[in-house]
């Protein structure tokens, strides 16, 4: 089942610069862990932000948002979700 | 180069129906042309939205517009455009 | 799986009123197959709006677009989806 | 009387973690409390964000009113609140 | 139980003329009655707007609905709703 | 000279707590000697908002300024102000 | 008593000429009589817009809803209205 | 060439006290300079809001903008400006 | 004195084909002659939008009104008008 | 390829005065690094604003994204990106 997500990320001016490096790891981390296991589709930068664009493909909404919550960026993020359905005009459609 | 676009439809309510019927087939017959070229790369529905979110894989910006400008519901859409870049934990970017 | 859905319905001032009538009875209908199917949990009216809040628990996101797409009032509503999870406070959730 | 309500919390970035356990203990009881004694009917998580949308089933206005200053959490929410009627194709209106 | 509401009115501009003479002089009467019942209590125009704003004193959210959905002008407005409850510092509060 | 005016309070989460029992309390006296005086004619509170909606009658608007410049709680709320009149379909318009 | 008024014009694409050229010049000639009175005491064109910025010298809230609710356009106008108040900067205050 | 400016003001709670008064001084000293100097031609308080309407005569873009961005204020202020021009109706229009 | 302009057209749906050849062709002309005369810099399509971003060198604000004024697209467009200054990093500054 | 950008600039109040004179020093060294190698086009102050409007002519996305991710002011910065192409009525289009 396929969401659009995007994460804006806005990190305290203040954060202390290893806090700050280790949460990058770890998110960057996560997300390759999801990806690598087919979850996580897609991750775009989008040009000039601080944010992505990103692809789920997952068992239901309760999987959705247990991946969200659990980013090690979640309490610096905004998030939009959108659902998506398979388009009629998509040539994958038969 | 990567392009994301949202498109929201809004048709007249009094459009003639075959001239409604007609112009769909033409944009649905379009999109799938494009999306075999390769240079739409994946559009899906947005769900309970007349809208779809899609990707784009462009030479640069004069033929993205060129591809959306000549869409056959241009006149009935409102369209939003966001450049993409790969994204620093993309596991494809090596 | 859980969608909340607000509807706002916005009928053209000069819609012919048997169609009007018509149209409207088939919205009631087609919710009301759904709500005995157990799709379509809840349905209440917005306090002095044509709109409605509503609850749905469907197989998936395919499925939900269908329900909501094929909606009698559907040309004529602006349609918001905002997907559910459990929460952590939910007696419900032993 | 039924009521739609949207809580979107922002606890402080900085907020001592005792603190903020104890809050969150709190705020749980406090909503279970409400939940057994049938105010609060319903409790949802929207996917992706710090948020819930919950219906109340309230004496009145003054009632409400009550129930959601005394949230332990009141303080870091953005609460918006729907006053519900019964729907003219609710199943149940008879 | 009291609400605030505002109703900005919106007339179509090629609205037949004796149809919206009609229209404001039931509109009027309705009002009127309501205001005699002691449910509408108050009702101000905004300046410089086709707008008015009302306190209403009513049941409940059923009743509430009731009479702004059979408002002569409800398909030409747009409504805000704002359920009231007593201030700490009204000096009615005792 | 009738306005509408909603104040919405933010204080801050570390405010002191002297300060703010000492702000409240003259904030409740500031807004009582005014009821009194007959110059803030209603004040009721928003249902599940750190906000109220009052209204006033005054000279002018400078005496409406200096009301609202002058609330102990000036400095933490975002204040809406609705310059109103009489509306021809009040009862009391004779 | 001063209050900043703006004005946004949208005349219907299809209004018939004479009846656009008459309501035109009758706005005119209504704007020059109170501007003439003293009342309506500065009106400006804002560049690129068919919309003006205008002060008002009103007796009180009444007498600028009365003008404002007269004007030729006024049906066909988004009105925003802002009450003065003497800035303690101005160097007329003395 | 005129100019309408509003500018919002919002202080820093925790800005000292000292500090604070210098910067006021100096604010309603340089407006008043200008005002004296014909640049800046009005100066409104805008009712219950910590801001102002002000109109400027200025030589061009390049001063308007000098004139703002050395506001001792500046800092802490949200501005919008709206460029003027003499409307068809004015009666200085001749 | 530059200006930043963004126009939006939007076109009725209904409109004569001639009529809408026409207007366009001359709003190309128009464009044309301001921009071989200097005065409209430059003229970029914002992709995937019936809009253009525009750079305007006028004498001052009432020549930039009178430019857009006179648009012959002017009652189809939405037009934001930003003025501009000298940046004092370019590098034309000296 | 031609991009629109806006930068709007925020520096906390509380920045030490050193970082701050540093940053801006490097801000504008970056801008006029790259104004001199023909990829940042335009500079332009919008006037009352701490922003700019600027041109890039950049080989693609990726590269837009990694001149604005490295301007020294970027975590202070809110950013806007419009792709540009070629206007229709542009004379340089030939």
């Amino acid at each position: 089942m396929l969401f659009a997500v995007t994460m804006d990320v806005a990190l305290p001016q203040d954060m202390e610069s290893d806090l700050r490096a280790d949460t990058l790891a770890r998110e960057k981390a996560y997300s390759q862990d999801l990806q690598r296991a087919g979850e996580w589709v897609s991750i775009w930068r989008c040009v000039g932000q601080y944010s992505n664009l990103s692809i789920f493909d997952v068992r239901d909404n309760e999987r959705l948002h247990e991946i969200l919550w659990n980013l090690p960026l979640f309490p610096f993020m905004t998030i939009q979700v959108t659902p998506l359905a398979q388009h009629p005009s998509d040539i994958a459609a038969g």
